[in-house]
């Protein structure tokens, strides 16, 4: 019997597993469900144990616990760390979901719950192709290391800790994860790059404590309108950071792949007409750098956010007063060959040029992730790829991502190997949101395409799997 | 023997009850003194009955009482009302006074505590006027009612109800307080006018919930860029409001009073080194619209403070957020002959064409006050003059003020009569401040100079005194 055939004839049990698994209530991020991702995480393990994984363990952390286990009997073969979480996002609001969110329910083709697309049911899959590859063949055709955590939802505050100590235990050739989307229930979809990340704080400080509005309105430098002047010279009247020399290191694409871009990535259209929520409130139109689409703004071009900006007096009605002092937080996403500390360099240059003398400014910076790209050709994509295709019965596409996943360059940075984000959920399975769902087939198909990356990394050439695989371009 | 040497003969026993009422801890902010404030209420009550006062009231509000009394044994003659409050700012931070703020201590020729300036000594000079007149003629020279609330430090919410519903208790020919600053010890000061006041929200909105700054930083315009480039226009590079018609409406001071303001008024050096938060923070310069002072640009010019910006993400750290929506809210200060509902409409109308397509704004109003001009030449203002000149042996000056205060308008608008700002105050009594204190030569000559203000009104001929007195241009 093959693996393939083993889960689907185990497929209602597979089902009423995934069930017990959401219905444990591992909200990550509220302390009075801390008991429930303990349980969650207990379960989980001895879960491990039963489908014949070895080495299970229940490793604590300041908060909450990463469940780790492995199957290392093929010492000639590649290693593979399949990462997942089993925590999930608070449930709220609870009155907007049509079953409540930890009874998973069956309504059509999709299972109910919260949790149950990110990541409980992606991550799933991964256990189950292991239990059917397992339980047919006695063995795995890589060496495995499972990596579930319990903080995703909350920003893995003890992930980089863990890896740090234990790097050596954790070695891998590459790593492979289940928590993107792809296009649709028959296009399965690779991503193959994630921008990096900048955080920023400008601090703008006038006089010393709070003024009167009335007394000193007309006579100093609000510090409030010197901030507004800032961030609006931030961006010119296009939408192209202001910058001087942002843009120098911004690589170029090539014609092929921005025209590959423009067949497989979704339309302005699309993209606009998915974010509902854009649509829904009359806002539904574009901005930003001309000359490229919403999909190539989002990816390719690096982009400046303000994420947040406070100052003065924020509760109902009005008081009175300038304030002394008023900050803004900004979000650089940047691409190749962009450096996150050479633009940090460029923006406080930039923000000490242009604060006026009336005003004084402060700037402090969070350090965020480089911009990660991996080659399409590489061979753990080209084992994704050919893994989707057993899975789905379809070549997936290749997508670059806008966001940054610090999983990822921990990985690469701690570990130095890549990741295969490999994901099952759709674009409409509400991850985060009420009623959250997972597509049933894509389980299925999930389970066979795991199994099928199990096999294809066992076809990596040695000499490839052996030593860390690099990427093309970690800018 | 006269109104004033009665004062002298027993100026020990008038500071040791200016202590009595200075240890009360009447802070009105703090729910915990409310047992203080109206212990303070029940005090000051007393002492007006003692001192001869009829129809002597405590008059409970929803929050903090108003204290009444009055004597009105002078048919025949003008009517006057004196204001002052009772309640005190919080005196925090405690670590920094040199003594308790509510164990009021002499020291020099100042008397330190919490309240003893603002405004608990200032009101006590008019109470020892009165005892001193009525304990030495057995009557008052004008008819007098007291006006005492204790609600003035947390914005005065219930004054206006109880000046509605006792309007015609509270009639009077003009008002008097002193809640306001001198230049220095020997130089008086009236003031003249306060700057009109109106409140506005901004709100800028984009998509109906907030976005991932990955996934869409560079694709959507961020309501948070939208606001600063809204506020950022508001004025022009050199301070001006650039609101079209903004100004169309501001009266021209002539130059004699350009004149005089400049020889009277505080130069622009003397403004900044008095506002030591500013000199201290290294922002000591000014900042706003050419060709005026900066006792011009805050007393006879408009202007506008952003007095608070929200948006976004607040707390510590960062968070990948491009906010729905962020809001503003703006505070202008107006002057003769602009009128805050034509404003409001202007600038409704500004925001509205500047607003760009890729967002929504709303805005709402805070109508607030008219600016307040007193003709220096009004026999109210007349009659202050010649108090302070016979109490202070020192011709006052006339000040504009640049601040509003409501309970001017109020008195204005529900009882048809002007308020003579005869304030005893220095600049650097501390008023809000740790280790507030109060000049005691300034306590005496303040309580002289009520004793000759009473006198001087009875002198306002019978025609002007009896009809509501007209203020000179209440644009």
């Amino acid at each position: 019997m093959t693996g393939e055939a083993y889960a689907r004839a185990h497929r209602a049990r597979f089902l009423g597993e995934l069930k017990q698994l959401v219905r444990f209530p591992s909200v990550s991020a509220q302390s009075k469900h801390a008991g429930d991702v303990r349980a969650c995480a207990g379960w989980l393990a001895e879960h491990l144990k039963r489908i014949g994984m070895a080495g299970v363990r229940i490793v604590p952390t300041p908060r909450h616990p990463i469940v780790y286990a492995e199957w290392m009997g093929a010492p000639d073969r590649p290693t593979v760390l399949i990462y997942g979480h089993y925590d999930v996002q608070p449930p709220d609001p609870l009155k907007e979901w049509t079953t409540p969110p930890f009874e998973p329910t069956v309504r059509g083709s999709h299972l109910y719950g919260r949790g149950v697309c990110d990541d409980k049911g992606q991550l799933f899959a991964h256990v189950k192709a292991l239990e059917a590859c397992l339980k047919t063949s006695g063995r795995l055709p890589v060496n495995v290391k499972c990596l579930f955590e319990g903080e995703e939802e909350i920003g893995s505050p003890n992930l980089k800790p863990f890896l740090l100590k234990h790097a050596g235990k954790l070695a891998a050739d590459a790593a492979v994860m289940s928590d993107t989307r792809i296009l649709g229930p028959d296009q399965p979809a690779l991503t193959y790059s994630l921008r990096g990340g900048l955080g920023m704080e400008l601090e703008v400080a006038g006089a010393k404590q709070d003024l009167h509005s009335g007394t000193f309105g007309g006579a100093v430098h609000n510090p409030l309108h010197a901030l507004c002047e800032i961030v609006a010279g931030l961006h010119d009247a296009e939408g192209r950071i202001a910058i001087p020399g942002f843009y120098d290191r911004v690589r170029l694409p090539d014609e092929r792949e921005r025209a590959y871009m423009a067949t497989v990535g979704p339309a302005d259209a699309s993209i606009l007409a998915n974010a509902r929520i854009l649509a829904d409130a009359g806002a539904s139109r574009g901005w930003g750098e001309p000359g490229w689409s919403i999909y190539e703004r989002t990816t390719i071009r690096p982009s400046l956010a303000v994420t947040g900006l406070t100052g003065g007096y924020q509760g109902e009605g009005s008081k009175a007063v300038i304030p002394a002092r008023a900050s803004a937080k900004l979000n650089f996403r940047l691409v190749p060959d962009q450096d996150p500390r050479e633009i940090d360099l460029l923006v406080r240059r930039h923000l000490a040029r242009v604060t006026p003398p009336t005003v004084r400014s402060k700037v402090t910076t969070q350090l965020g992730a480089r911009p990660a790209v991996l080659d399409r050709r590489h061979p753990v994509m080209r084992a994704a790829a050919r893994a989707y295709r057993r899975g789905f019965r379809a070549s997936p596409v290749f997508l670059r991502s806008g966001g940054s996943i610090p999983v990822v360059n921990l990985f690469q940075e701690r570990l130095g190997i890549p990741t295969a984000l490999m994901g099952f959920a759709l674009p409409d399975d509400r991850i985060h949101a009420p009623n959250e769902r997972f597509h049933l087939p894509n389980f299925e198909r999930g389970i066979a395409t795991c199994l099928a990356f199990l096999e294809e990394m066992a076809a990596v050439p040695a000499q490839t799997a052996g030593a860390p695989l690099q990427t093309e371009a970690l800018a």
